[in-house]
């Protein structure tokens, strides 16, 4: 059951279907080039941690996190390599390379190896954080130290009485001098400290004003002895990725921003982060795809219609279950690099607001949803840990967990999102230049339009949010298809991808 | 999170719904009284193992199972109580209670300790299997032992070529005098050892004549030399239900029935099997809806949109996902107590064959999905192995694989079952009786019927399995839930039924 990156499909998605050829600084040959030499890397050098990450965990010994047997050495490699300054600019140490690219390579990351991906890859966001927030001082201080991997970076949010809530935030920030102090507890900190890197920046939400959303800001406050980790979370999965308890006591940080736009400034990174919840779901829908579908190949059980012994993948209800996978991955896939084109295009910032949310629904669904298709089509094998489909099950559940909980981005949908400016008459011309203005798509498209205006008006929104939601994900992923269908013949195996969508 | 039984739901299911009254031997005041009383002993001494159970896991000592600590001192409890006994004749040492109540205390034992439910619950279905098939010999041997938990019992039916497809089964059955000899390897069997029972009897599925499903005989075959555990799988739940790979090894065996029947006679112990998994995944959505409920009624966070602090039960998308949660457990409980009050009813045999499947499906489903509810609705805490309803997510996950992966029910579904005498017909009587003959449901039944007619001529009936298989387990439940919502005013809680019933 080892690990092959879809680098393929991955390349396939972002050229042929996104478009990425039309945004600037894209390169085809090198794309191509970070893409396979990562996949290598990924496969040879990390996947083989994933299932130790799972057995052993990452630990607390003496107020320190200690990361899996062979974590560290992996990491090392990956920083040498230089992965770990992919986006950031190469002013401050970095590879400056296109964040559609980055997206391909967090992908793998995920696939790979989930746990170690959520440890190492809050990084782009805080770059992003500090890059258009930070003070050249503290952008001369901590971007060349995430480029080369000296520093990780966390995002400290929640707190035991403020989870999907962030207003109820209590943690502390008081000025003393030109620096601050933060005092409080944060709890379900990824990464709040592990023993890969030299140092940890952590993004530190804390309140630095009255009540409210208003009186929060954003702090940086490396790693120092103020700043301890009390308890790791004893979770169904991620086990490699340590989820911390912290107390900050009077830990010295400096401001971000302005004071008071603390969720303002936090947003650059959880848009960020979001996209690449979507992809891990999306990582995981793959892999899980990709086991299931070269198990049933290789196992010959039941007979054929005709009498004949016949491998798994020939039964009716094997290949749906395989497709549905193969599907979930591409759609899901394809949806998430629609919005990174728009994202980098910049020229539809909300409609991209709009899609984030569909894109971090659909990818932590998909990859839920392929992970249980993919147990089934292996029946008792699937239940058991070392086919390594249940690590990807437990390890994805997550995703419909951080980062906002699905049901917290439905409500945005149904609610904030379909307001004037909120995205949406961007997001039905999306669906109609996506679809090819296909008769029957642009008819579903004006019956969403209709419901759509009847959300704007209802009462019950609320109540409604989850069932328009999903119609809204549904809406999305059929466009993308009918756009993957339309380029098939650009994908090196083109009879898959026509076959998977008459499937 | 402690466990409660639900007791009130199983009697008012029972009673009111299925109408046990109408069955000869049904007490109301004695199911009471029974129900009440395991329900007491499954909370206090079963429940608390749970946990335990999953950190410890079954494991193999040389050559032994042990199984985790405390599982032997609360079976010995449970068999001096004499609820291992509690379906069968009084003559043979049982308790002669009726199946029904016995399906309550199933379903009381599966959600308290799925594990150890597991190891004890085959008896009843080999119990069956000796009344109907084993000689008087073989009865007076083994009925005072099961039904005092002397011994347990397994099922032996899967090899490492033969999963779905029985036909495919090697282990070999050699006459030696009046006795047998079985030679082979078996793999997934469920408690094929542990250290709570004196003995146990193994029921073998294995080879007596040639190829085929006509060559195969079924076996008692006591626990001896002969019969070893190789391996206990290692897996993603039921962690304290050894999953035992087995060596034949020339084991003195007696046949049960004729030679050549044996899938026949299995079959009882299959059917009845099935719709204990159907109970099983009850017991976990049921479970899975108390702790959720429970948590969103104690839990503040968030404000309403009259901006006053919200428990999370208040806010709407998480009393969609509660609401679910219920209606899930009491459906598919209403579906499995319908199809066992027509078994015991004994009058349309091919009904109960056709909506034993409709039980498995229904039933596995419901309690993956009130799990992944449950977990969605605690959020980040739902990810942690301490707050339980991960760890039913993972046992109840198994419940769609075994006694018949879901898959192969759903082709009986679309095949053998809507052949004439296949219990369609009566399955369109039973819908009309449930729903009340109302309007609207008899249109959908009418559409039912008329995909029904289409499916028994469709070239592609197999590739339509899943589809019609699923919307006929959503025509079923959604009966039972208007024969659930006609008589909600005998449940104690009236106007929670009512409100479900509207959700």
């Amino acid at each position: 059951m080892t690990f092959v990156a879809p680098t393929e499909d991955i390349l396939f998605s972002l050229r042929h279907v996104a478009g990425a050829g039309s945004v600037d600084g894209w390169d085809d040959d090198l794309a191509d080039s970070i893409l396979d030499h990562f996949g290598q890397f990924a496969a040879g050098v990390i996947a083989p941690l994933n299932a130790v990450g799972d057995r052993q965990g990452a630990r607390l010994v003496n107020g320190r996190v200690r990361m899996p047997d062979g974590f560290g050495a992996a990491y090392a490699e990956l920083a040498a390599g230089g992965w770990q300054g992919l986006t950031l600019p190469e002013a401050h140490g970095g590879m400056g390379a296109s964040p559609l690219v980055a997206a391909g390579v967090s992908e793998i990351f995920s696939g790979a190896n989930h746990a170690m991906q959520m440890v190492c890859n809050l990084v782009p966001g805080a770059a992003a954080v500090l890059l258009r927030d930070g003070t050249a001082a503290q952008q001369a201080e901590w971007l060349p130290k995430l480029a080369k991997g000296a520093a990780l970076s966390t995002m400290c949010l929640t707190e035991p009485a403020a989870g999907s809530d962030l207003s109820a935030i209590r943690c502390k920030a008081v000025r003393k001098g030109p620096a601050w102090q933060i005092t409080g507890e944060k709890i379900f900190i990824s990464g709040g400290d592990q023993d890969m890197s030299d140092t940890i920046l952590h993004l530190v939400l804390a309140r630095s004003g009255g009540a409210g959303l208003g009186g929060l800001s954003l702090f940086a406050c490396p790693r120092q002895s103020a700043v301890t980790v009390t308890r790791i979370e004893d979770k169904m999965g991620l086990h490699a990725s340590p989820t911390c308890q912290m107390t900050f006591d009077a830990a010295k940080a400096e401001l971000i921003g302005a004071e008071g736009d603390g969720l303002m400034v936090m947003f650059t990174l959880m848009n960020h982060a979001r996209i690449d919840v979507a992809l891990q779901g999306v990582a995981h829908a793959s892999h899980a795809a990709r086991i299931a579908r070269n198990y049933a190949l290789d196992r010959v059980q039941g007979r054929l219609p005709d009498k004949s012994p016949a491998r798994l993948h020939l039964h009716a209800d094997v290949a749906r279950m395989l497709d549905r996978q193969d599907r979930l991955a591409l759609g899901a896939r394809a949806m998430c690099h629609v919005t990174l084109v728009e994202l980098e295009r910049g020229k539809r910032p909300a409609l991209v607001d709009f899609l984030t949310p569909l894109c971090k629904i659909a990818g932590s669904q998909a990859g839920v949803e392929s992970a249980d298709l993919g147990i089934q089509v292996l029946g008792g094998y699937g239940y058991l840990r070392e086919y390594g489909l249940e690590q990807i099950w437990r390890d994805a559940r997550i995703c419909a967990i951080y980062e906002g909980a699905n049901g917290i981005h439905e409500r945005t949908l149904a609610t904030r999102a379909l307001r004037p400016g909120g995205g949406s008459a961007d997001f039905a011309d999306l669906i109609g230049e996506l679809a090819g203005h296909d008769r029957a798509a642009m008819a579903r498209l004006a019956d969403w339009k209709n419901r759509a205006d009847r959300m704007r008006h209802a009462e019950d929104a609320l109540a409604q949010a989850h069932a328009f939601a999903q119609d809204t994900v549904t809406l999305f992923f059929d466009a993308v298809w009918t756009r993957i269908a339309a380029v098939a013949d650009k994908h090196p195996q083109p009879e898959r991808i026509k076959g998977l969508a008459l499937a």
